[in-house]
């Protein structure tokens, strides 16, 4: 691609970082920027095309975060030699198989052991849920076939009040609990409803690359917080703007490296949120794994003044095909919800909510929780004891109270970002964690999921991945 | 509501309209608008505010649409006496019914049988379904339940590709087939993906009023293009707005009239699409369901240059509580719609996606499809023939092709709204034609679904709709 190309529209309404953005992103798909191509310094093409230093780098945080771009800190950036696959050749292969089986067996999708924010889904109890499926099938009425209620199934919105009382200590009307299609869904909801454009959002710089996406995504404007050992920074946040509409935070376990915000921390959000009359979105995506010492209620336990917005997913809790999610909302949104809801999607299938429904009171939920609760604990040791002991020189584990990935720094020698290209070359899927940033060149760190990791595997895909990276 | 309250702000990013319809919305929630207040005519509040009279109609048009308003032609308008209802009483009655049964049974919300758009939930093959239902998930994978493909599960891309050849006239590969989560989450989607703030949109009118919601709720500038007994007037929209990006069209059954746009109009069409690069959005919701003369194949099988999205509901061929469509997306679009399923949703849920699979794939489908085509024109005409019976000298039908409602007009001295109204107080659903108008004041009509209407119950139900709508 020839930045001679690579011209600004600044009366679209597009903002520029995105249109750099997307600039890149189809050069790199349509094969005018190949793999390896070394791309423009953001200094540099921030003085080429007259616009600030950060609006180019958050076009290549998001580059980088979506797999595009291959950053190697001060020896600048490359196009990727794995760009995100294109929907063709993955269908092409998927229907491959099909043909093969020729039956509707649903395709065997390969999950990676380390991959991130997926529950142990060996342990999942297929058997009680598919029992449950069957039998509210059965009983499905003609009534339940049409339009569902667009804020959710009320008995699945009295269940999750219920557990969240007594789980997360949130006192909430079932009125107020909204189920969407997953935490995005919720996402995208708020995004819609509270953001007009130009406003300001703080994200947590790392953090989750999917929310930094569909805010990046939307007109509203990405201003990314640090965040240290106790979470997002709230006084930087306060200094690079205070007048934010939304702050989006995960209390409980910060995404992507698990630390948990204390209290103090905690009220000092509130207190801005309160002043400024700003909205709190918080993500509480696996505030329920928690193993050691004392795990917090979630931050919405404090909201004395209904600025907060609570999420929880059940991608985590149960499993992500599902595509459930909830929202808690103040009273004073929630005829606003309803009338997005309705505009945008009609509501969540009602099966999968009444199935869920009766999972959660039959008691099932709460006993799957606690047992994850203690093979997570299991897992995440043996991981974290398998991979100091293969890689006592190059890993530094500390484990946080909770949270579903172990972080394990690297030395500056070596960066993240290598190393998981050099896994993924054989076949083992990482994740960096410099690319969870927006602007901060980030930590040079792996990410390692463990949830998938039976005790019993850790040891032998560690020798698989230390033989995978070959670092002699 | 004092109009001093009533601020534009042209500051904001909120199209005018729409910080009309907001303030008029929540005047009437909070009460500071009463059941009956008349309202300032659109003349009026437009000199009042110093913005163009069009623009008040537009908010007026979708107060009316959502149920705030009533409007009687000359007379003015009114705030409605029955206000959309407020999330919590609903809930608080849904809480009562489930209370007393005190188990996990589907809540049996009523079903109103004259409602649009909702197919014969009656006669659904509930044991076929239920079935497939119970084999698909006891056959459930642990690959099945992590993160779905962001376009959908490729055994039903397939199923609903070889339906779309044989049944719509359309060639597409099952990788332009993209699943959503119905048709509102395809509108929204689209709406995300190609329309920027500004951009000017088709809508016919009177049309589709979600579709118009929707649109009317983004930052597109919504044209309402009229509709003769062709369908959508392209030679007006072209005088209205020929630059325009986008035009919504139901070309197979117009929505709510039921007229189906023969081949000149659609060739018209597609010359201006095709001349400008502008986009059409093809809504053959009910395409299936055609009962005399030819039925013509979709829109999109004339589309030579990629210039229309094609978009499909499962919501009337199967069941609404479903939530599952489709959009068929040109290749030249397909990254950016991966991208945006990836960051708004995660794509849909994999369960019901492979049960729907399996029940196309084994005939269940067509079967299905065929035996309605049967019934619902049996139904139509019993509920035509006992609305003549009934109304000799009230209402004038003429039934079109095919489609799923019933048009009946109305002398000019009864208008629709007030008629509905009525019915309504007497728990009768019943929709008028001129609510469905977004500027001219609307045909003069009601609408009857009738496919949950069963022949031997048409005569009974016009007996009770003349008691209740008591013309003497």
């Amino acid at each position: 691609m020839k930045n001679s190309k690579l011209k600004i529209d600044r009366q679209t309404g597009v903002p520029i970082y995105r249109q750099i953005y997307e600039r890149f992103r189809d050069a790199a798909h349509s094969g005018s920027l190949q793999a390896g191509d070394q791309i423009p310094s953001s200094r540099s093409l921030a003085s080429e095309l007259g616009v600030a230093r950060g609006t180019v780098e958050e076009a290549y945080s998001l580059l980088s975060a979506e797999g595009y771009l291959m950053r190697n800190g001060k020896r600048g950036s490359k196009i990727s030699t794995h760009l995100p696959a294109l929907p063709k050749l993955r269908e092409s292969r998927a229907s491959e198989k099909i043909g093969k089986t020729n039956n509707q067996q649903l395709s065997p999708a390969s999950l990676s052991p380390f991959q991130l924010g997926v529950p142990a889904l060996d342990l999942f109890p297929r058997k009680i849920w598919s029992r449950i499926t069957a039998s509210q099938s059965r009983r499905f009425s003609a009534a339940n076939m049409t339009y569902p209620e667009p804020l959710g199934f009320w008995p699945l919105r009295e269940a999750i009040a219920q557990y969240l009382a007594l789980s997360r200590g949130i006192q909430c009307s079932p009125s107020n609990v909204v189920v969407t299609d997953g935490y995005q869904g919720a996402l995208d909801l708020i995004s819609n409803l509270i953001l007009r454009s130009g406003d300001k959002v703080w994200l947590e710089d790392p953090g989750y690359y999917r929310a930094q996406q569909l805010i990046a995504n939307s007109s509203a404007h990405v201003v990314p917080v640090p965040t240290d050992a106790s979470g997002l920074c709230v006084q930087e946040g306060i200094s690079r703007a205070p007048d934010a509409k939304l702050a989006i935070v995960t209390p409980s376990h910060h995404s992507p490296t698990c630390v948990t915000m204390p209290l103090s921390r905690r009220m000092e959000l509130l207190a801005w949120a309160n002043d400024q009359g700003s909205w709190i979105l918080e993500d509480d995506y696996d505030g329920e794994f928690h193993y050691s010492g004392k795990l917090l209620p979630a931050l919405k336990s404090l909201d004395t003044q209904n600025n907060i917005l609570y999420s929880g997913s059940f991608s985590k809790t149960l499993f992500p095909s599902l595509r459930l999610g909830y929202l808690v909302a103040p009273d004073k949104i929630l005829h606003e919800v309803e009338h997005a809801m309705n505009i945008r999607n009609s509501g969540v299938a009602t099966l999968q909510q009444a199935v869920t429904a009766q999972f959660m009171t039959e008691g099932h939920f709460t006993r799957h929780l606690k047992r994850m609760r203690t093979i997570y604990a299991q897992r995440r040791n043996a991981l974290a004891e398998a991979l100091r002991d293969m890689f006592p020189d190059l890993l530094n584990i500390s484990l946080q109270g909770g949270g579903m990935n172990i972080i394990a720094a690297l030395p500056e020698t070596i960066r993240d970002v290598e190393l998981v290209e050099r896994a993924a070359q054989k076949g083992i899927q990482l994740q960096a964690l410099s690319t969870n940033s927006l602007i901060s060149q980030g930590q040079n760190a792996l990410i390692f999921g463990f949830t998938n990791v039976p005790e019993n595997e850790a040891d032998r895909l560690c020798i698989q991945l230390k033989e995978a990276i070959d670092l002699r």
